[in-house]
């Protein structure tokens, strides 16, 4: 399963996402998508989890990304609003959709109070027309159904990078402006015991036949989980999974 | 005239504050308003220049900055949300006036596809029940009326500080990411041109008479002056007057 599966699942798995039946809590919603996109020019997006459906307004910063404008106002039938996806750096769209898995883990283990009062910030390169990337600040605030619990709605707001990130995607508590990496922990969600002690044993350069005997499993075990790694990881090799593995502390 | 009267007058001065009659602007940037308290756990005021009121939304940041939550919330019939000015650090307070006087006169210069794609950001020490005072982000929008051209509403955000901020205000313009400071030729607009010359010959350590010799006026000319000067920068002596003025870049 990869990443973006992995997501819609647990999105859809959320508990109390399809109890309230509240058109007042979109409708304000999608006010304040368009609102963020006037008032800051932004690039705005609004997934509704529940219905499966996205928003997009375009204050203007699609122009500077130099993305088509049509593609950047209207409603479309999904949550991935494949059209910007797609002019997106793929090594940064990989760690982009790693990090919303990360982060909706993370929120979903804070206790409710907290859950809404942090947001995820990244910065992500842009291809242009010209073929030219330029680096943009991705910012994504999850906004709770009328239950005040459920994760209902997703707003990604693309605008200029306005400062200097130390790291590509950070966590900031909107309530006292600390900001925080990603959990380790957190990570370690997305792949299994077992995979995680595979895909460390490949980084050790063992081979498939040295993990399955250590590990007492068949060669054919060994490559299934290695298939698994690779699809969760969105890769296409363990070499690409190890490094993003790394990256996310899951291995050393 | 004190530099909020001033601000006060600029506003209502807009032409075409007066002509359109759009309640459904209003109601949408209200919401907006309050998306934004909710989104980003904000203290949100939205003043509306035309009606003279103000809309304020807390969604936990005044807890932070431990304002009475009770001031947070509601309608009050001033453009200037008196509640949380009170615990804004005076020093401040003069500097956050000034710049929005500065800022309004910068984006007024601006052409109008530009006026609305910038936006202030300030550093504000803000004072809680214990005396202590925290620092706090501050940041304005200004949001047109329907003719798309007047200036209609502000927005202020109070949130916390996300980044260390090289200079206490900053102009960010949001298509492209840069930041600049006040223009020094804007802060030429709160003083007149004698005004200027006066406080410069002040702050060179000439008497009144000397001035009102060098100036060919009375010495009561300049005099009143001195008040002018002290009454724009909200300011009880001359040497409050040349540090501000100093700062604005409008002396040496």
């Amino acid at each position: 399963m990869n990443v973006r599966s992995k997501l819609d699942m647990e999105f859809s798995k959320q508990k109390g996402l399809y109890s309230s039946e509240d058109g007042a809590c979109l409708q304000k919603s999608i006010i304040t998508a368009e609102g963020y996109a006037i008032t800051e020019c932004a690039l705005a997006v609004l997934s509704d989890l529940k219905e499966h459906k996205s928003y997009i307004f375009d204050g203007g910063f699609a122009q500077t990304l130099d993305i088509d404008a049509s593609v950047c106002n209207g409603e479309i039938n999904s949550i991935w609003e494949q059209n910007i996806l797609d002019v997106i750096h793929p090594d940064d769209l990989e760690m982009k959709m790693l990090n919303e898995l990360l982060y909706f883990h993370h929120i979903q283990k804070a206790s409710g109070a907290m859950r809404f009062r942090q947001n995820l910030w990244q910065q992500v390169r842009i291809r242009r027309h010209d073929g030219d990337y330029m680096t943009a600040m991705h910012r994504l605030y999850y906004i709770p159904d009328s239950d005040g619990n459920t994760v209902r709605f997703a707003l990604c707001l693309y605008g200029p990078l306005l400062f200097p990130m130390q790291n590509c995607a950070v966590v900031i508590n909107n309530i006292n402006g600390t900001n925080m990496s990603l959990d380790v922990s957190t990570g370690k969600d997305i792949l299994s015991h077992k995979e995680i002690s595979v895909l460390q044993m490949i980084a050790n350069g063992m081979s498939s036949k040295e993990i399955a005997r250590q590990l007492s499993i068949s060669v054919h075990t060994v490559s299934r989980h290695r298939q698994n790694i690779n699809a969760k990881l969105q890769v296409h090799n363990s070499m690409e999974a190890y490094r993003i593995a790394r990256s996310l502390g899951i291995v050393i």
